[in-house]
């Protein structure tokens, strides 16, 4: 048993890095996983990366290229021979390639086109040409297809001439002779049949595809809940253009769950500025000021609430020491409520027509909360007050008051928080609009309201 | 071309619900994708259920019952013939089988077992003892083996032999004579390579694998890291004990997901509770009844500054308006640079040693969001205020203390929200625990501990 630690031993291979054991950690490299590689390279200077790179198989260069970020990538692409760049190019990752394509510049394209073959040059101006978010956009070419009338053998032999360039290959596409499909076998289904058998008595006609341009996301859930290794993406015509592999659909649905976590805490999400580190404080700032400020913004018509009860504020000012608590323990039911039914709606487990249950739900949870919340809101007022500072008002109808006020405001911001998100459902946006910071606001300014409603009513 | 959507038309298979159509129906279910089989079995009564599930192919049948929810399979369980059900559960996915028998108390266990083969018997028994949350407990044992001295020939006839029974399989483990694992081969190297050779030579030394009490989360990010479609689980004996397949790993990450978002949301996790509308409300308040006390109670402490200063909000009216002000906008920037490094520490953007570089740089983005909100705050407290009613202080003095104290609470908020992530990762915790209501709580008491430091400061 080779022990897989054994063979990522990134300081063994620094010790290799003197020129007469090149060959030693070359042999290393080579056998090592792709990810660790790259991430071993590019710690390196990028000429001595080239000098490296350039010894390893050609589908390894290619592979481990594509493991590199954007920036380390556009590097070595400047530093590189562009024949030699041809060459790691042209063994990417399908997929990869055509990002890294879209990513250059016209000029730079333009520069690059003529080192490659008519095959890969064409096949990279298809795959770039779709647009983002597309299956389109996330699938590869890497795949294998053979004619519907042919034997098991002759498939093997076609598989067999075809494959060695492509990357690890879980079905077989079979298609008419103008490339439309017709359904699949797996590589099990050849193995297991007699090869002189037709291979259409190992066809699955039944099978899943996606059009070429449906939602990345809808690609991915679909992948996820049909169990697929990789899913076949037709044309409007039912030719097979690419496939989409379990692996593109793990990072589609890490994205989607960055976008969605990022939604709801109102930062604005684009690729650009995705990693951490990489984007500036400006350009942080700039994802996350549109919302702070638009809260604050809408922030005023709570304060113009309290304004309208100055006087009354003046009067009993341990109404104005509770206004915070108010204010944050609604916010936080409210997030809370919405965070979950966001959460429900993204796995399935509840649609929109279940409105009704769900608000009923919300409801009664709310309902607990407030009981406990009222008894305590009592007791917290009386322990910090004292007679004297509340004047001529007795403590108690004061602490009635606020637990009161707090009661209805977790409610009402329960509901508000449950119902905000199915909302957004309804007009076909993402419930995660309904961010926590967005109810927070809202339910300030309806908490505020009832805060004075009730003290009113109460108090007079 | 044979469209899915032709596939799962359940409009269809209703009409097919008569028993003169029951062959068509048969034939209908049979071919379609297994998760909308169950979803359609699954609306009808559970007699009706059972007796077209066993009209299907057995492994059709295990799969179909192992996509029903727990309450429906428990229902079917109890209904069925003990003999019928042991055929249905044979078939099932063996990680699914284990599960289901795991649920199953002792008595209902032991009814079972009579009826199972010695091979399933022991593989379920065996599965059923990993603990959960390990590697152990989501693997399957649907995996091929062959010993490494055979030529490729034999080993595709063991496969032949074995595979049937098992669904898909991408590759095949090579073992020596005490099941120790040396190494794997993929199906496309067996189609690839002549047939008298020795398997060794198509033979990968070089695998990943896992540990089966390694956790359950590692496992799926190395499938995730190294892109692969099954992973070798291994007992401390190096012999090979299961796999975890990339569909595995995809349930893991979603789960994993929907627990960080709860837990960030101040929600406590766990799996008897995680489908929404089977929880009950009661089930629903406790989960998240300790957290909205919780900070209902540390909300003290904000209280007692505020109560603390008493008299000063008794004479400025003013200052006691924008306090929910305050508190507001210090949590919302609080939370949003919590929810950022939380994000960015999962995707592996960064690390604990980056400390100084993060709170650096959201220093910098809480500098820019502060003079922004500086001069908004001064000029909303002008805009909503009146001389007269600011008694004898001077309204722009006012409003430069709100818009001053405010933008120290967003660099302070910021800066916590973002250091809190961190402390509770160096401290081996999850980061996730810094919730976005904890944040809250926490920006609270510092930003009326500042409010009311810069009002004394700059008024009197």
């Amino acid at each position: 048993m080779n022990n897989v630690a054994e063979l990522i031993q990134k300081e063994h291979w620094q010790g290799l890095l003197v020129p007469q054991k090149e060959e030693e950690l070359i042999h290393a490299l080579q056998a090592a996983p792709v990810v660790e590689v790259a991430d071993f390279l590019a710690q390196l200077s990028p000429t001595k990366t080239l000098g490296l790179l350039t010894k390893l198989s050609v589908t390894t260069q290619g592979a481990i290229f594509a493991e590199f970020d954007e920036e380390y990538q556009s590097i070595l692409y400047r530093l590189a021979d562009k024949k030699d760049f041809a060459n790691i190019f042209s063994h990417m990752p399908s997929g990869h390639r055509a990002d890294f394509y879209q990513k250059l510049d016209g000029k730079e394209q333009a520069r690059l086109l003529p080192y490659l073959t008519k095959k890969v040059r064409e096949d990279v101006i298809a795959l770039s040409a779709y647009p983002s978010e597309t299956a389109g956009s996330i699938m590869s070419t890497d795949f294998a297809t053979v004619l519907g009338d042919r034997t098991v053998k002759e498939a093997i032999q076609k598989l067999k001439e075809d494959a060695p360039s492509k990357k690890m290959i879980y079905y077989i596409y079979v298609v008419d002779a103008n490339m439309r499909m017709i359904g699949f076998v797996s590589l099990k289904d050849l193995i297991m049949a007699d090869p002189d058998e037709p291979l259409a008595k190992s066809l699955h006609e039944n099978f899943i595809y996606a059009i070429v341009d449906e939602d990345q996301e809808a690609v991915a859930e679909k992948i996820e809940k049909y169990g697929l290794v990789a899913m076949p993406i037709l044309n409007e015509e039912g030719q097979l253009v690419g496939i989409v592999s379990y692996d593109d659909a793990i990072e589609v649905i890490r994205r989607e769950q960055t976008e969605d976590m990022e939604r709801f805490m109102g930062i604005v999400s684009d690729e650009e500025t995705a990693d951490y580190m990489k984007a500036s404080s400006f350009q942080h700032f700039k994802k996350r000021v549109a919302w702070i400020v638009g809260l604050f913004v809408a922030g005023f018509l709570s304060t113009l609430v309290i304004h309208k009860h100055e006087n009354l504020l003046g009067r009993i000012t341990a109404l104005s020491m509770y206004l915070p608590m108010i204010a944050a323990t609604g916010g936080n039911a409210g997030s809370q409520a919405a965070s979950v039914v966001i959460r429900a709606l993204s796995l399935g487990q509840i649609t929109l027509s279940d409105w009704l249950g769900i608000i009923l739900k919300e409801a009664k949870v709310a309902i607990l909360l407030a009981m406990f919340l009222f008894v305590l809101a009592f007791m917290k007022v009386l322990l910090l007050s004292s007679f004297d500072t509340l004047e001529s008002y007795n403590v108690y109808r004061v602490a009635f008051t606020i637990g009161l006020a707090l009661s209805i405001q977790v409610i009402n911001s329960t509901i508000i928080g449950a119902s905000l998100p199915l909302i957004a459902k309804y007009f076909n946006g993402d419930p995660a609009v309904a961010a926590s910071p967005a109810i927070t606001t809202i339910v300030d300014i309806t908490g505020m309201i009832i805060y004075f409603t009730v003290a009113m009513a109460v108090l007079f």
